[in-house]
């Protein structure tokens, strides 16, 4: 089927059917995922010839991504299942307002309809944007990298079987068989098809999406994530929060990069930074950094650089207002912490820094679906539109209002 | 000032300040309204040099929608004072969560940042935008039409001097001064320095900022909106209802432009509607409806038409099912309505039309913000990510989370 056939089945299934309720919803998850583990045979075939087919073309780090084997399927199945238990988000009465005149307004949560993901090389994406969809209630469109492809589809496959047996339209979770860049662009495009495209990947496709896309597109991911040290900082603290927002998980996007001290106590603080990351972390440092600790100098972009590995730039500012303008020009919006026991400072940076997580005293690596209760993530979002943060099932719903009268006019 | 150090200084502004808080906001605008009317000379010296100049070039309706009079001018200020009894939408705490490992993770609403509305030539949109940017605690970045730029640009040096009266830095509204097409391209391409852009205007302004803007962009206002006559309908009340949908104010997005007709009663209801809307309402019906009363044979396009005018297109339909087929084809998800006494006629429809306002035996003339409670509306979205239907001044806020710990690590 070509890329414009399925989104117009996709577009025809989600116009034409009531919302599932949440019973049926759950079943089918649970076939679903039941399903995937009973095809893992023919979904590690599959992506034993794209890991085949990548080596050489992709880092070992991808390749290690790419990789299937039982436990991760059965990971991949557990996952779903865990998506079965959360609250359904469609048909909850956001607000309801009786007027004057007898009409009842109520704004109810509804799906967004036909919901497109162009991600890359990790074929969990494949179930995780699958299961997040079916369960908010939208059609799926996933558009999987060329390297996952033969995974994808045979995942795809999977969960198509679980949708059978639970008796509903396979046509709720579809995948695009055109892997080039085409495709991406006629899913960016594709008004009045699309209701919302989610790019799940490196900077490049997040770039692509947000300058092409003509259908409504969330920028997900990009993590310049800074934390700053201020004067009122426990530095013994800020040791130990720095040390595992860089090193506990580096290449996620809620990984710290960047390192703001304040000068009043920099002599204090970078010889300790400096000691707990000998050999394990390497420091870029400002030409004041580097006249107090051994660090290499930094250069030009590396306070614009999402290392995602185990570097960390560090830079003197003048208190907790340059550390706010830094942070306003260099960072990405996502995840950005304070460490001080100021609460006239922490109130500061709180109310300026304008990121979708700003923390006192504590890990940028907090920033996550689970850990802020929403259960499950379909990406952080790290534009203003709609959703700020992690994205969990509420997310990938909008609203419309229902509105009941018995013949009023204005 | 160029465009590109306007959008400068007020990105600026927005980083190195806090929020205002709601008093200083109010009194501000109770400034900035009586400033307005202060200036009513000098405002109206500019209207009417904008009036001479547009004389020829625009139609008589949009002469008399640029022409301002002391009374006008009145009722913008009283708009403004209207404003500042509304709840201040910032800094509400949307939810908050108490983690075990003892964060504190508060989801608190906040401006957008900086947000541009591209209009045309209705100068009270100059004053109504700009305090509803205000008192959401975003700065306004108006490009107002070039018919009614000099009446604008009186307007918001009106708007400044209350802000300088009230203390504030004159930045936070703001004027385009160029209003070639050149300004419009600017501000749809400002990534970064526009949180949001709003197009308020007709078809031809929002299909170009949907499609060339960069930014994140709220499409507004298009509406081809239905009413479907099912075969239970009151008649009686279905032709009140769609007579008030059609002619009570023809011009605006939330008329009703098309009536479907369930092929059931079409006998019966039709010479009823033909009668009522006799000399006032020229009907365009489809191949039936011409055989049962006297319309004109629609042309391809009339289902697919914002007429804002006294035109009607009629087609009969099979049923409830065809009525939703048709609107999802056909309609613009603005608003629509079934006129029937068939509960579950009404849920199926409420159920499956895909529009921000679905109506049971109302007009869909209740699509506003006043009538919605909102108090106020910057424009109807039609599109469904952030905001759809109405928006007030809580849509001009995103949110962020603020989490606080005592050195929490994950």
């Amino acid at each position: 089927m070509t890329t414009a056939e399925i989104l117009k089945k996709a577009k025809e299934l989600y116009s034409s059917s009531a919302p599932l309720d949440t019973d049926t919803k759950n079943s089918a998850i649970m076939l679903m995922a039941d399903a995937l583990e009973s095809a893992a045979d023919s979904i590690l075939a599959a992506n034993k010839s794209d890991v085949e087919n990548a080596r050489g073309k992709i880092s070992d780090v991808m390749i290690d991504r790419l990789k299937l084997n039982k436990d991760r399927i059965s990971a991949m199945a557990d996952g779903m299942r865990a998506v079965a238990q959360l609250t359904d988000p469609v048909g909850r009465v956001l607000s309801e307002t009786k007027c004057e005149n007898g009409l009842d307004i109520k704004k109810v949560s509804v799906p967004l309809g036909v919901v497109a993901i162009i991600y890359e090389s990790r074929p969990n994406v494949t179930s995780d944007a699958a299961v997040l969809c079916f369960k908010s209630g939208n059609i799926a469109v996933l558009r999987s990298g060329k390297e996952a492809f033969c995974s994808a589809k045979a995942v795809v496959a999977a969960l198509k079987s679980g949708l059978k047996k639970a008796n509903l339209s396979e046509d709720y979770i579809n995948l695009v068989e055109d892997t080039s860049r085409a495709s991406a662009n006629e899913l960016m495009t594709a008004t009045g098809y699309v209701d919302l495209l989610i790019p799940r990947g490196g900077k490049g496709l997040i770039k692509a999406c947000v300058e092409n896309a003509t259908v409504p597109c969330i920028e997900t991911g990009t993590g310049i994530c800074h934390i700053y040290v201020d004067k009122c900082a426990d530095t013994y603290m800020a040791v130990r929060i720095i040390d595992n927002a860089k090193t506990s998980r580096p290449s996620v996007c809620n990984a710290a990069e960047v390192c703001l001290v304040d000068r009043k106590i920099a002599d204090e603080f970078l010889p300790k930074l400096s000691a707990c990351f000998k050999g394990r972390v390497e420091l870029k440092g400002d030409t004041e950094v580097c006249k107090i600790i051994d660090a290499a100098p930094a250069g030009e972009n590396d306070f614009d650089t999402e290392f995602l590995d185990y570097i960390m730039a560090v830079k003197l500012v003048d208190g907790v207002e340059e550390a706010v303008r830094h942070i306003a020009e260099h960072s990405t919006h996502h995840s950005e912490s304070i460490i001080t026991e100021d609460e006239k400072a922490a109130a500061y940076f709180t109310e300026r820094v304008d990121s979708a997580a700003v923390y006192v005293n504590a890990s940028t690596r907090f920033t996550d679906g689970g850990e802020f209760g929403l259960g499950c993530e379909m990406g952080i979002s790290t534009q203003k539109l709609h959703a700020r943060g992690p994205m969990g099932l509420c997310e990938l719903n909008t609203y419309k209002y229902i509105i009941s009268g018995n013949g009023q006019i204005r």
